[in-house]
């Protein structure tokens, strides 16, 4: 019945198409069986949890540039190794450095209280004794954008928009504007500094980091977060509605360009070695943390599933490139690099997929595939249906690091991990192992285990998009 | 139907004691609806909140001896002043002074990695550069006191026993002693320092602090909690079984002796106002947070009680004493000085009871009572039940500042609240505000509320016990 019903959403959705465009080949019962044993392997497997719990106590944080990110990319050439990977190869990623230092902070008056906060990653530093001045408190980016620049200049601001959780993560994108911009924003008015609230859904004393930029012709402040408990101790003493005083102290400081690299290692395929399916995850982390969630977790799941198919009786036709990218939270480098290097390549990359957004369990498979491909995602989903994934829909944007991939036309897949505890813990010191739930981590390797091992199998394509189309 | 069942109840109870033994005379039906009735205006109030609000925003952390210390007695002076209480005074509580200092540490090898930790209460200082030194594991206290010394010399001890939640948060005290005497054990064996995952229930990267204490026979060595994950990171690496190297430094030290005060206020009774029903908390806090849940709560709770029973259309009979006792964490101090200075009039002290356990909704009423008045208790009981409270027994502790008074005789009663998450943020950075429920709290307030008007109300007393009886 199940076939049955497979096979006429295959017709539905291939009768879609222009007679002019060839339609994709489905998968046979006896492929898709295949991946459903594959898959049912794995998830009783915990390959993924030891690379993991490897990665985090032998290595750590390693943000791009640090002597964590150099161990990194050792440990990762000895993983690959130890796992039977073949063609495992370093590719130079080169940019600029950037070091935390020293972040305290203190209200100084009404009432003298210390605050925890953290450096934006790119931040300048303070001077040394510290930026003091007067709280100017926005609830959002926008009403700091809207705001008269005689109540700012001279201030520190402060935008206190709160991140609320959901299972796709999507306040995110909404939240982290302040985060990326407000240095900006707030500088175009005079303000001295800015601290905004963390970009986090937890109630921890504990700040969340993550990227901010500065614009060449806009003057540069120093720019931190405060953890979520911190904002709002702020917020209640100015409900004092006396001024608000708070000296902060950062030793943050750019530094040389640095060469990392990204890492790759590959399952070769026995028919058409070139062409590529491409998972993985990014290999550096922010230096507050061990990296488990952000992106140790990913690392892992895409190690562990390509691995686990390199144990299958018969290797797979297609080869199977697991890519950990360089330094993705200061900026994509290593993505991008990717992209650059494999330029000429792309066309044999038959699809691309990132696992980068936890270790939750996956709960959506979407894909990007040309439209007389579509069919082919429903079967693959079919055999991810019983993982407790649905299917999503035919926009999938694949990950950061191959977005730029994406752009130059490579077909991509997204397997929606479930978020909503993610931004309790992304981009701060409690980015640790213990985060990791081993049985939710096998149910990722057995998805993209069956995904990917699916991908080497099927004739054909799924559509090297032309890069002008989306 | 429940009159007449509480009645028999009450009859059941008396019918227990000696004929020799007076029985306490029931409280009638109008007692016990005004109580009711008192108990549902308070439910609906946010007196506490605002209370506790103040005090986490305007002092924040007030270890004992500290600046905050300082303002916490002059703030608790000016609040009682604001809410109308009267004999509002502070009286002197002298103890030994200890000031926190840089806590940094890191594993060396085999993996270089930070690790976040912060000093035991009390703690000497490490040496300048820190106390480097390869670790030994033991899982319990117990398992390090069995330990050959052989093993220990000269290393810093580690236990790992992890504390499990519960309501009633039994498994502090099963926990606690690795804490409290660790050192003292270590030391017997010539280890160098002890490290000892913190008693907390939580998976945060933030460690808790509580007070340890030296032999004056035993060499003191330093002494320092790790956070739940990292203390999971060292039992990983130490699972690699090759030597784990950490160094670690405190510049904590213990200073001069210093006066701080309880605080005390009173709603004078009308009738017997040299008879007291003493209620209160404690109003330092650890220094890492600003003492939300430990024990701002309790302060607010039962001046909020205090405040609600002041503003009844009659004043009550007997005196309501609130004492926000000094110094708790580091020694019981304020209490223990309580019970000195009032000894003369303990006799006066109708029954104590203090709010030290959070915010957390009281789910369970018990007392200490004589017999011929526990029927009494079941009375009280009767107008605890509809806000979700049970009946306990008559074991009741009453709270760690009126155990001194307790010894020396007083009656005491204890509302236990639910604890499930208490130990999450217990002496950690994370007690902050938004951690108390503000609708729990209302509840604890109603439930102090009625509890203390009824005692204000009966006749006779509920049985000063001779310091000698259990």
């Amino acid at each position: 019945m199940k076939h049955l019903l497979m096979s006429l959403l295959f017709v539905l959705c291939q009768s879609e198409l222009s007679m002019a465009e060839e339609m994709s080949k489905p998968l046979t019962d006896n492929q898709l069986q295949t991946a459903a044993t594959l898959r049912d392997s794995v998830l009783v497997s915990n390959e993924a949890w030891s690379i993991v719990e490897s990665l985090t106590t032998e290595v750590g944080a390693r943000a791009g540039g640090s002597a964590g990110d150099a161990l990194a990319v050792q440990w990762a050439q000895d993983k690959f190794k130890s796992l039977g990977f073949k063609n495992i190869r370093i590719e130079p990623v080169t940019f600029p450095s950037w070091k935390r230092g020293i972040e305290v902070a203190h209200v100084i008056a009404p009432f003298k209280q210390r605050l925890v906060i953290t450096a934006l990653g790119n931040s300048i530093a303070t001077p040394d004794n510290g930026l003091q001045g007067e709280i100017i408190h926005y609830s959002t980016l926008t009403d700091l954008i809207n705001a008269d620049a005689d109540d700012v200049a001279g201030k520190i601001v402060f935008i206190s928009k709160r991140m609320k959780a959901f299972r796709d993560g999507h306040d995110y994108g909404k939240t982290v504007p302040a985060r990326s911009s407000g240095a900006k924003e707030a500088a175009k008015k005079d303000a001295i500094g800015i601290l905004i609230r963390s970009v986090g859904t937890d109630s921890n004393r504990v700040a969340h980091t993550g990227n901010m930029s500065y614009d060449k012709d806009i003057k540069k402040i120093p720019a931190a977060a405060l953890s979520n408990p911190d904002a709002d101790l702020l917020i209640n003493m100015l409900k004092r509605k006396v001024p608000v005083i708070v000296n902060f102290t950062l030793t943050s400081e750019a530094g040389e360009d640095y060469t990392s690299y990204n890492v790759i290692g590959e399952i070769v395929g026995t028919e058409k070695p070139e062409e590529i399916i491409l998972i993985g995850g990014h290999l550096d982390s922010w230096d507050l943390g061990t990296g488990a969630i952000d992106d140790g977790a990913g690392v892992a799941i895409t190690m562990a599933a390509a691995y686990k198919i390199s144990l299958m009786p018969t290797q797979p036709k297609r080869t199977i490139r697991v890519v950990l990218f360089a330094n993705e939270e200061q900026g994509l480098f290593g993505g991008e690099q990717y992209a650059i290097a494999h330029l000429d390549e792309l066309q044999k990359h038959i699809v691309g997929a990132e696992s980068d957004f936890g270790a939750g369990k996956i709960w959506k498979f979407s894909t990007k595939f040309k439209p007389s491909a579509k069919a082919l995602g429903h079967q693959i989903h079919s055999v991810l249906e019983p993982l407790g994934i649905e299917y999503g829909d035919n926009k999938a944007g694949g990950g950061p690091d191959i977005i730029h991939s994406k752009k130059a036309g490579m077909a991509v897949a997204t397997l929606s991990q479930d978020g909503i505890d993610y931004f309790d813990y992304h981009h701060t010191a409690n980015d640790t192992l213990d985060k990791i739930n081993p049985e939710n981590l096998s149910q990722n390797v057995a998805a993209y285990a069956a995904f990917v091992w699916l991908m080497t199998e099927i004739e054909g394509d799924v559509g090297f998009f032309p890069p002008d189309s989306k």
